[in-house]
């Protein structure tokens, strides 16, 4: 997807202080970076915040820790963000790929939400639950691996389950059509899936676990 | 679902010789009654016979059966039968439950097309992929344990991805719209399935394996 550049992106970026500047450095240290022992929740592709920020707003107990490797949307996140008191959320610019240099073993939950979908079979190593992505994941999970992942497009989720379950997660919760499912699933909609709600397109939904 | 009767139907069951009379004699002899070492396709539910006759048309190194609790499902698929010549292929009125008196470590593929989904809660138990058929299951798999499952309903299949990856199945392929997928999956279209195909319903998919 193409966004709209944002004006000023990079000056956004550099004066807000929800964007951690040196991820790095904070490796091992997050706990001390958020002042608690709270779990610490990250979404991959987090977008313009839509979701993780509407969750940091409803679970103050909880961490929350977004990354974006797009400029404009981080830079729209971080606008949404100005004025806003949220001791439990970080933004990060940067690169999923580089996971394991920004945590240690800290992260209890990974969020993939409306993630790209990267249809063509020679793109398939950037999808977020490939082999690779998995097996990195593996490097900052706390204790259990826990992916909650939602999309629109069967063919990733198609795929996803296949990689995950190959992975040996077992599934705690699947559903074909998320806003339709007889049993209640905590669920925040992000403006994305909103239009697919109006429109009746069914959004799918996993929770997935690994007790290593 | 409800089906017309079928006139003479216990007639048409006690003569063809497709329909075995007395499974739980075969067990552990299901080689022997077929003549070869072929692998063995249990088809549970296979109502009047759509696939599993089709299947074994096409497939004559492969032996087939087909498991059906309804007379007149069963006795439209021994009537379709007449004249036809499949040494591959057995039929069998009689009760999904009591698989492990009909079968020992015999089969190698179960098939669960357009099973009955039992929405209902209370009826979980008779969904064949609660957790206790999944456990039946075990005791007549030959080695590798083997579900191919196919059906239009959302419910039971979130529900049987569930079952499936937490008894530790893995997903070999698995398609949100069978008949749109881009990749090729060998597949035979029930009439059932025609009429979705034609209106465009997706047909959900999975082809679940585990190596014990």
């Amino acid at each position: 997807m193409k966004y709209v550049a944002v004006k000023g992106a990079d000056k956004i970026l550099s004066k807000s202080s929800y964007i951690v500047q040196r991820p790095e450095n904070l490796k091992n240290n997050w706990k001390e970076e958020f002042g608690n022992n709270n779990p610490i929740c990250l979404e991959l592709g987090m977008g313009r915040g839509d979701m993780i920020i509407k969750m940091a707003q409803q679970n103050p107990r909880i961490n929350y820790i977004g990354l974006e490797l797009d400029e404009n949307q981080i830079a729209t996140a971080a606008k949404r963000l100005i004025g806003k008191t949220l001791p439990n959320l970080r933004l990060i610019h940067g690169n999923a790929q580089d996971l394991d240099k920004m945590f240690g073993r800290e992260i209890d939950t990974i969020y993939l939400t409306f993630s790209e979908p990267w249809p063509k079979k020679h793109d398939e190593q950037k999808r977020f639950t490939h082999y690779g992505y998995l097996k990195l994941y593996d490097k900052v999970f706390r204790k259990k691996k826990h992916i909650i992942l939602k999309t629109d497009n069967k063919g990733l989720f198609g795929y996803s389950l296949e990689t995950l379950s190959q992975y040996w997660y077992t599934f705690k919760r699947v559903s074909l059509d998320l806003h339709h499912d007889e049993r209640h699933i905590a669920n925040i909609m992000t403006d994305f899936e909103k239009n697919y709600y109006e429109i009746g397109r069914p959004i799918y939904y996993v929770d997935a676990e690994f007790e290593g």
